[in-house]
Parts: structure tokens; sequence; C-alpha cells
């Protein structure tokens, strides 16, 4: 194990004993949906109307280091920055290729990505959020099958807002006890919005607590988002052949619940990557999903902000933001290949933070 | 060198060299134009309307082994089918992997495929057949850098009906002599339909032999397809850091005079991949064009298929199809990284003939 690299569960030994000295591969896979709209839900825009701007944006700052479709990074509404700003500094220094794959966003990003057919999700209250995730789950397979080709392990994150409701509602449909245990991008966790959002969802879509345990395409269709459909089908297409980090929260638990309903065998060579302020959470509970339904390693990667110079990363220490765009997956990524520390991602989140704050002063359209 | 790739044009022994036991990338880039569709200008299609579909068909066969755009593969007004069958049956013998781009395909394939901004070109006569051509060239240029970290050299590949129109076209208005010297799909190569179209659509752009001999995006934007901008931006980008074969006919002299225009440097790290059919023919000139650009060596894949028990591949040994979905190049690859024969090649696409003439036979839409 890399000395800034912990287990928070299960046993890891094996799994990174074959990421080590190999080559990955960074996927981020972005959507959006109607249900991140709901007042409360979540934080990753400045306001809900901005979160269809989210994804996008933090993709062309994954790869090009500006964003194109906004004028600055995306930011919570207390100006907290994105996780994109760690995903890059670590694909950036580990030099780490990275390709972005479109689940489904309604604003398309400035950057190539690839596309596997899918479309923004609905309101998860119509028990129709997303159309034929069947289809989105077997062109990311026949993705996952080729980028296994191409490199010696996958590591995909995400950038869906309004993701960790959607995940609830995937999970209480397939039988996962998952209320009060998702984590949230804010400080204070809306659980009981959630939890109210959810219920609603079920009812509206005739469904109960584990009434599709074993279709997750159709808990998918009913409640939950795009980015599901296309993520599981990426991790199932590349698992076969390659160890497959899915780098995310308590998203990755209803990702990891379809794959085990999809194909139980692939469970092997999958395991999660997050960070210390997803499993040090008070108010989110990653293991107690998890143990639900497989013994699959979390690894975590130990970054520290407490030290930083900006108020704004430093808040990351005081629970906001967490995690997203892959961010401590690709941290474990880095520090697994090139022996970097939380220190030397800092300097480099620092870096690049700054010279956004920079360019925000001097020219309010820099990007 | 391999014994079953030769060399029709410049030194090759320095680049051979840097492909050898090195793990390749085929890339395919799709596009469709108006310009196809002009009467007697392309093959690549039943007729002319259904040129929209041969790109999209292709990369399909390329990925899946079968088509789901369209009933059966693509095939020649003749029904001489597609050379994707031999791109697919190298990259699969020499276990290459494969990614798509779409750079302005009007259908979409259904796999997945990467997305850099592009769409259709319209007809060359209207001087305004691709919209901002450098926003493409950028977009690809971004992710050609990815791309050259994913692998150790790339192969890159186009399908685009009426690609030879819109190449001499680019090539008369950058001040190199083409006409009666591109290639064709059919054995009877249209010269007279093509110089005429191009002449006018010259006329129309208020353009002369060599008047944007420094403006390649002027040329593209005016004359040209949209696959010229993605391909080029993709070498361009890969091409500073890996190897890039060029994987094509005489379309690929224009790419070759758009990459010269932007990037002289970048002319070392390049070559062209053919087909024995295109070097052979006596009815167009690789060599006459080339050697007006650059001293790029062409690579040529010795494909045989005369003994071919299907008289639909031995009529490539007639000049029917010749080149296209990076045939020659993926070949050449396949060759070099496995050291495959144009036997075991040719006995791996009668097999995958086969079962499509029998799928044919049996279902009328078994794709």
């Amino acid at each position: 194990m890399h000395e800034n690299v912990s287990v928070a569960y299960g046993d890891a030994t094996s799994f990174v004993k074959r990421l080590k000295e190999k080559r990955p591969l960074f996927v981020c896979i972005i959507g959006t949906s109607e249900t991140a709209k709901i007042p409360g839900i979540s934080a990753a825009g400045k306001n809900s109307e901005f979160t269809d701007y989210t994804p996008p944006a933090d993709v062309e700052f994954l790869l090009l280091g500006k964003c194109e479709c906004i004028a600055s990074v995306p930011v919570t509404p207390e100006g907290i920055p994105t996780p994109a700003l760690i995903t890059r500094a670590a694909i950036k220094l580990a030099k780490i290729s990275v390709l972005v794959v479109n689940g489904g966003s309604r604003i398309k990003p400035c950057i190539p990505f690839l596309d596997v057919g899918g479309s923004p999700g609905r309101d998860i209250r119509s028990g129709r959020a997303v159309d034929d995730p069947e289809r989105i789950f077997h062109r990311a397979k026949v993705l996952g099958k080729e980028l296994a080709k191409l490199s010696d392990y996958l590591v995909v994150g995400e950038s869906i807002p309004g993701g960790t409701t959607t995940a609830l509602a995937v999970l209480t449909a397939m039988g996962i006890e998952a209320e009060g245990k998702v984590s949230s991008s804010m400080p204070h966790n809306p659980h009981s919005i959630k939890v109210s959002i959810v219920r609603e969802a079920l009812r509206n879509s005739g469904l109960a607590f584990g009434s599709l345990s074993n279709d997750p395409f159709r808990a998918i269709a009913k409640v939950g988002d795009p980015v599901m459909a296309a993520f599981s089908g990426l991790v199932v297409g590349a698992a076969k052949s390659v160890p497959v980090l899915m780098a995310g929260g308590t998203q990755m638990c209803a990702i990891l619940a379809i794959i085990k309903a999809v194909d139980p065998k692939l469970i092997d060579n999958v395991s999660i990557g997050t960070t210390k302020w997803i499993v040090l959470d008070a108010k989110s509970d990653i293991k107690g999903i998890v143990r639900q339904i497989a013994e699959v390693p979390i690894l975590v990667a130990e970054l520290d902000f407490k030290k930083s110079r900006f108020s704004g990363l430093r808040a990351y220490e005081d629970g906001a933001v967490k995690e997203g765009v892959g961010a401590g997956g690709a941290t474990i990524a880095a520090m697994i290949k090139e022996g970097l520390t939380s220190d030397t991602i800092l300097k480099e989140v620092e870096r690049s933070y700054e010279q956004i704050t920079l360019m925000r002063k001097f020219d309010g359209k820099a990007c």
C-alpha cells in the first residue's frame, strides 16, 4: 500500500498490487438531470439551474485547465470550487490520460468527448427518469471493452449533480438500506429532502423497497440517472479484462449494486476509490451501504487541505463538496503511479486555483 | 521492413523501426457531405443517398462485426463490399484497439464514438462546405494529445464518401497539381466529373489554383469536408509525441498538405499507409501528389485477393473500391505487430464476408 492511500473497508491488498507500476486511464462520465434542480438537492452549481453547466465545465477544466461553457470553474452556492481542481492536479502531475464520456449532459462540453447515446435525466418523481438505460449500458460496455485494451486499468469518475439522490432512489428500489447514509456536497446533508423526494419517486413508480432488486435497468429507467447506465456499462465492459477503480462517494454504491445484479463475477475486479472527506463524514455511511452489497474494498486518498492558504480549499476539511469528478480515485491512481503526496497535490491545486481566481479578478470572461 | 509491407515512396526505414514491437491505436474518423451525392462522384454506397449510411455502418462493422444502421454492410452500386471488412480483419487478428471519431456524419453510428463538434459537409459548389473547421481542428488536436498518451503510435483512417473530390478541391486551392491524380472507389475513375465539380467550386468561391496555399482552414471551409479538419487536428495533436500512420489513399495528400501548412515540423513523424490497389492504380497517382508536398514515406500493404473464392473480393484486384476505412494502414499495423500475412487476413475477411452473406440470405434484417 502507498503511505497516502488507506483502506476504509475490505481487503485491498491484491487489488492494489495489480495497479502498481501500471498505466491507468482516467475516464470521466458526465450527465445532468432535472432531479438536481429540485430545491435543496444539489450544491453542484451556483444555483440549481446552473447544475446543467457543472458537468461540462468540470470536464473542460480536466482537459484544458480552463472552462469554456462558463466563465470560471463550477462552485457551490458558497463559492467553494469544484473537485475537478483535485482531479486535474492528480492526472496532470501523474501524466494520466483522460477521456470524457457524455452519459447524458444537457450542455455539450467544448472538448472531444465519447458519446454513448444518453440524454439528460428527468425528475425521478416522474417515474420515468431515463429512456432505455439498457441501450446506453450496452453501448458503454462496448466502449469499456475497447478502453480496457488501451490501458492496464481504468479509473472511472463522474460528474452529475443530484447524483446521491438518484443513487438513494436506485439503492432503495434494489433493496439496499441507504436512507440517511448517502453523502452530500453540502456540509449540512439534506437527508430529509432526499428521503422525501425518493419516497415520492418510488410511490409514483409503484415501487417499494427492494421491488427491483433483480432488475437494475428498470430501477434506472424509473428513478435513476443516465450516468448510472453509462458508468455501469463501462465498468462491466472493462472489468472482464482489467481492474477498475470506481472513483466516487456513495453514488458508487448504486453502481456497485447494478454491476452485481448484471454480472456478480466482475465484483472481484472492482474497488471504490474515494476521499478521506467521504469516509470520515459523520453524516453519511459509505461502508454501511457497501457492506450490504459486496465485499468490495474502499480505497481512500489521504488528502489534507487544512493548511491550505485558500479558505475555499480549507472548506473541504469542513465537509464542503467532499468528492466528485473522480477526485479521490484519480488521486489514488496518481499516488500509486508516481508516489505523489497530499502536499504535492495540494500545491498544484492551489497553483491552478490561484490562476483561476486571478483570471476572474482581471477578466470576468477569462475562460 | 516486414515481408508483406513495401515502400512505394520515400525512406521508411526509421519510421517503420519506431512501430516495431509497439502498441498501436487505430482511430477511424467518419463524416458525410452533400458533395458525395452529386451523381457520378462516389461509389461508397448502393446509391448516392445511401452515402449518408456508409460511414456509420463502416464503423459499426469495425467495432461490432455487424452493422446497426443498415441491414448489411455497405456495398458499391455493383455490390462490392466495404473495405471495413479488411480493416476489421486486421485489427481483430492483431488485437489492435479501435476508437471512432465522428468528424461530421449525418447519421450517428449506434456505437460509442468520440465527438469533436463537426457537422456534415455541404456541397463544395456552395463555396461554404464546412462551418468553422478551425474549431473542429482544435478540438481534435486536444483529442490527439490524449490518445498519444494511450498508445505507442496512432493509425488514423477515415470513411467519408466523396472524399477524393473534396481532396482534389483542397489540394488545388492549396496549389498542388492533383487533377487526374486522385483515386476513386470505381474501377473507372470519373476524373472529368470531379474536375468539373472542383473547378466550379473554386470559381464559386472566388479561388484560383494555389490561392489558399497558406490558409488550409479557409480551403477546408470553402471546398473541403469536415473529416479533413478532424483528421488533421488529430494528427497534429498526436504527432508531437508519437508516430502517426495516416491510413488512406489520395485523400491523405490533402491531409498532408494541411498538416504541412499548420506545422511543417510534424511531417517527420507521419507516413501514409495504403493498399497495393492504390499505388498500382494506373488511373491515379498518389506519389505524384505526395512528392509535391513533402518527402513522406508511403507504406503499402501487399494484400492479394486474386485467389479469393468470392467474386466481390476478387473485384478489389480489378480496381473496385481499392481503399477506405484505413484498410491499408490497419493491415500494415497488423502485419508489423503480429507478422500477419495477406493469406491470413484474406481468410478472416472471407470468413466474415461469408457470415454476412449468409445473414443476408436468411434474414434481410439480420444486422
